[in-house]
C-alpha cells in the first residue's frame, strides 16, 4: 500500500510499504477515508525537529474499520471511525480525568500506524476510536477528519483558556488550529472573539467561524491592540496556537490578571521567564490536546451539521501528491491540506 | 519613630525617621501592634535582589488605626486592622475578580509605608484594610498578623493549586509560606497532604498543621518519592513556595497530568522550559498573592479560634533587634520572626 514517508527535511515521498496487520488483540486496522497534513508535520519538514530516519507521516485520520483484534469490543468492521493521535485505554484514572495523551498505558502507533497512508494500525482501539452511528456521506468526511486533531486541539485550547459566556477571547495564530480555536470559542459561548491575523483569506475564515474582531498587529503592538479593545485589561481567555517564544509571550501579555492562557502550539525552544509569568497573574494550561475527551461531542456536532470544521481544508490532493501538499503548507499557500488515499 | 532600614545586603539598622502623615484623602495611618520579617525580605538581604538605596523594610502588618483621610469610610481610628501588602481599590473589575495585586489603580506604599516600624501609612485604606469587630486580645495578634501575607500567600497557593476534598497535595518548601500552605490545604479539605522537608522542627509544625506524610528527598528523588506515594501518577495539587528553578521543576514534575501547580515563591532567575511544561499537562497559576481576596475569611477563622497561623513565628524580638531577626532567618535558625514595635 501507499504511505507518505519523510526521509529528510523538505523531502516527502509516497512509497509502497506492506499492509499493516493486527499485532495485539487490542488493535484495529482501518482503511483511511481521508487524512491530512498537520502544522506539526512541518517541524521536521523545516528541520526544526530532527528526523532519526525515514518517518512514515500522519496522525490525523478517519476511515472504515477493516479488522479488529480479539479483545476489541466497541468498534467493528464496516464502521466509520475517528480516533485521536494518542492511543490510550480511556479507562484509567488519568484518561477518566480527561488527559488521555498522558495515559500511563498509552501505546505508540509505530511504523504501521502512520495516517498518511491507505491503511493504518490503531492500538488500543476500544480506548482510541469513536464510531459514528452510520457511515456518513462523503460531504461530511472532511469535517469528521478535522475532529481527529485540528478541531480537538483548538477546542482543548479554548477549554484550557476557560472560554465561556461573557468572556473576551483572543486567538494568537491563524493556522488551522487557531482558526478552529475561534470556532470552539464561538461554540462555547464567548461574547467577543479577537482573531490575530494579517492574512486576508484566514481573516475571512476566522470571521466565518465567529470572530468578532481582527487584530493585524503582532508582538508588543498586538498586545497593545488587545489591551485597547479590552479597557486596558487584556482578554479573559487567550488561545495560543503557534508555539514560539514570541507567540507565547504575546499570549501571556494579552491576558488580563486572573485570566487564562490555553496553549497548544508545540513549544520549540521556548523558555518562559519566571518573573514575567509571576507578575502576569495568568493561568497557564495546555499541552498535547486530549482529543479523545472531546471526540464524542465534536463528532455529534459534525454529524448534526452544527459545525463545519473541514472548511480549514483549502487544498485537497490525492495521497500520491503528498509532497505538493507539504510544499503548499510550508509556503503558507494552503491553510491545511486534505489527502485522499 | 523607629524603622528598620536595609542599607546593603546583610545590613539592617533600626533608625529614627519622621512619623508618617496622611498624604491623600484615601490614606490611613496605623500604629503597628506587630510586624514581621518575610522570606522575600531575604532576597535583598542576600544580595539576590538589588537595593537601589537604603530601603525601609516590611510589608506585613496588623495594628490600630490612628488617623484616616477624609475619603476613608470603612475603617476608623481605634479599630484593629489587617491589610495586604498591595494597596488596591477593591472595587474595580480586576479586584472584584480577586486579583487585587494587579489592580490598575493600586498605589505604592512609599517610604512611609514600611511595616517594620512603629507607624505606617496605608494607601487606599478602604480597599486595603479589613477591621475586626473588636480589638482582639494580645494572644490573637500574631495569628491576625499572619493573615496579612504569609497565611494569605499559602492560602492563595492552595487555591491556585485547586486543593479540595479528595485531593492529594504536595507542598514544596518548608518555610512559613509552605507550612501555612499545609494549613490551607487542611482547611480546604485535602485528603492527603505531603510536606517536603528535611528539617525536624518544620516537619513537626507541618504535621501539626495537617500534613499526613513527610518526604525528605529533593529534586528528582523528591519527585520519585511523590510518585511512589501516588500510584506513579503524581499529586493532584502541588504548592510551590520557594521560587527557584529547582523548586519550580520539582513542583511541576510532582504534579499528575491534568493536575495543578500553585506557585507563590518569588521566581528569581527562573526560566520554564516550554517542551517540559507542554508535555507535563499541568495547570500553572500563581504570582503575588491576592491576600485581600482571602482576608475577611482568614480573619474570621482566626477570630473564631479555628486556626493558629501565628505558630510559624518561632522567634519574637523587639523591633530594635530587627537585625538579629534577619540573621536568624537567613541562617534558618528561625522559621519566621515577629517584631514588636
Amino acid at each position: 500500500m501507499r504511505v507518505a514517508v519523510m526521509s529528510a527535511p523538505g523531502e516527502v515521498r509516497v512509497e509502497d510499504r506492506p499492509q499493516p496487520t493486527i499485532l495485539k488483540p487490542t488493535d484495529a486496522i482501518i482503511r483511511l477515508s481521508a487524512t491530512c497534513i498537520c502544522g506539526s508535520d512541518l517541524w521536521p519538514y523545516r528541520g526544526i525537529e530532527t528526523l532519526t530516519g525515514p518517518r512514515p507521516m500522519g496522525h490525523e485520520y478517519a476511515g472504515i474499520v477493516e479488522e479488529v483484534g480479539s479483545a476489541v469490543s466497541t468498534v467493528k468492521p464496516g464502521q466509520f471511525v475517528v480516533g485521536s493521535f494518542f492511543a490510550s485505554d480511556n479507562t484509567c484514572e488519568i484518561c477518566r480525568s480527561g488527559y488521555q495523551p498522558s495515559c500511563p498505558h498509552r501505546e505508540a502507533f509505530g511504523p504501521t500506524g502512520a495516517a498518511q497512508a491507505e491503511r493504518m494500525r490503531v492500538p488500543l482501539a476500544d480506548g482510541t476510536l469513536v464510531a459514528t452511528p452510520e457511515v456518513p456521506g462523503e460531504d461530511l468526511v472532511p469535517h469528521f477528519l478535522a475532529t481527529s486533531d485540528v478541531l480537538g486541539t483548538g477546542w482543548f485550547a479554548a477549554v484550557a483558556a476557560e472560554v465561556g459566556p461573557g468572556k473576551t477571547v483572543a486567538v494568537v495564530g491563524d493556522g488551522a488550529v487557531g482558526l478552529l480555536g475561534v470556532m470552539a470559542a464561538q461554540q462555547l459561548g464567548a461574547e467577543r472573539i479577537i482573531a490575530m491575523s494579517r492574512n486576508e483569506p484566514r481573516q475571512q475564515l476566522a470571521l466565518e467561524f465567529g470572530a468578532t474582531d481582527i487584530v493585524t498587529e503582532r508582538g508588543a503592538e498586538g498586545v497593545a491592540a488587545i489591551k485597547e479593545l479590552t479597557d486596558g485589561l487584556g482578554a479573559h481567555s487567550v488561545i495560543e496556537a503557534v508555539g514560539t517564544q514570541e507567540s507565547m509571550m504575546q499570549a501571556i501579555h494579552s491576558t488580563r490578571a486572573g485570566g487564562h492562557v490555553g496553549y497548544v502550539g508545540v513549544t520549540h525552544e521556548v523558555a518562559l521567564p519566571g518573573m514575567e509569568l509571576f507578575f502576569s497573574h495568568v493561568h497557564l494550561h495546555g499541552g498535547p490536546a486530549p482529543v479523545r475527551r472531546f471526540l464524542p461531542d465534536l463528532m455529534d456536532r459534525v454529524g448534526a451539521g452544527k459545525i463545519q470544521p473541514g472548511k480549514v481544508f483549502d487544498l485537497e490532493l490525492p495521497l500520491d501528491d503528498a509532497a505538493d501538499g507539504y510544499k503548499a503548507m510550508d509556503e503558507r499557500r494552503a491553510i491545511k491540506v486534505l489527502l485522499r488515499p
